[in-house]
């Protein structure tokens, strides 16, 4: 069994990540979700291990110490990261897994992991997600300029990943994801597999 | 519009990837086949332009001498190779070029445009090809040694190629194919096309 691929996806609020995601964890079978750890209390309905894996603020420094993270982040003084163990334990399991993340922590990753298949999930304009962001009516107008302050610096940063997909019609955009794991497991796992045929 | 992407593409004789071919051609209408020049006579029913450029032995040579063959060979005192003149003018139509070429033309194509697309088909195993060729009953078996040892020779040298295809079902060596065409468009076209957008 091969050991699985590490796949770094990110994308700004409001682009639609987690509906083209949905979609293709419905058609891809092989693919596991990286579930983040962090100190933040659990909200009502929340699951450990589904929404975060839920641990102490001294287990997440000890890991931090320990080089066990793989990436994280503070934000209002909670921490929110990646364990690199948890991570490892999928791949080798034959997963590919899929770790959602910010720009930041993504570049984090790549430097880690110089075989980590990179996507950038876009609006197909500017303009798009702005509306997006305005016409969902949850927040107030200060969140969503700093979403759009945000994602205008996200966007700004689409060169570290190897693949940018747009998604305006969400389907195609499922598609394209498909195809770009498709692709990359014929070139990571193929040949290396085949030498062991050909003996 | 994009300039068109150049796809190598080898195979043994026997693998299938004619058929495999055929059938990426049906679902991917931005493919062009490279048509490939060569200076031995028409045989009867071969048409030019369609099965090869027919041209004389002078003008491949005064081609040669200027540069402007992108790979070519020798065979029983004839030339045959690819124009790089041609490939280009399709190219930059946006057309995506498939040069279906063997593994030595392959690696001095690929010495030459660094950033061509490489592709091999190979049979799930060696036992497959040698089956499929002997059982063909149409050459002597003088003819399908021959072909057994280049097909040895061939699938010796695949990591020169960036993605090893397996045609043991067709249609999935043809999706394989697809999904490969699929995910380098998105890699070479779509972060230069979205510049553009954001300004």
């Amino acid at each position: 069994m091969n050991k699985g691929m590490l796949i770094v996806l990110s994308g700004p609020s409001g682009v639609g990540k987690g509906t083209v995601l949905e979609k293709v964890f419905e058609h891809d079978k092989n693919l596991a979700y990286s579930v983040s750890c962090t100190t933040r209390p659990p909200r009502s309905g929340e699951k450990d291990g589904v929404h975060y894996s839920f641990i102490s603020k001294e287990k997440f420094l000890e890991n931090i110490q320990n080089g066990r993270m793989l990436e994280y982040t503070v934000y209002c003084d909670n921490y929110y990261g990646t364990d690199a163990e948890y991570v490892d334990s999928l791949r080798k399991k034959g997963f590919d897994v899929v770790l959602e993340i910010e720009t930041n922590g993504a570049m984090n990753v790549l430097k880690k992991c110089s075989d980590a298949v990179s996507v950038f999930i876009a609006p197909p304009t500017f303009e798009h997600l702005q509306k997006r962001l305005t016409e969902r009516g949850t927040e107030t107008s200060d969140v969503i300029n700093k979403r759009i302050l945000k994602a205008k610096d996200e966007l700004s940063r689409i060169d570290i990943y190897e693949y940018l997909v747009i998604n305006d019609v969400v389907d195609n955009a499922v598609q394209d994801i498909l195809a770009i794991l498709r692709a990359e497991r014929i070139k990571k796992y193929n040949k290396t597999n085949y030498r062991g045929v050909l003996i």
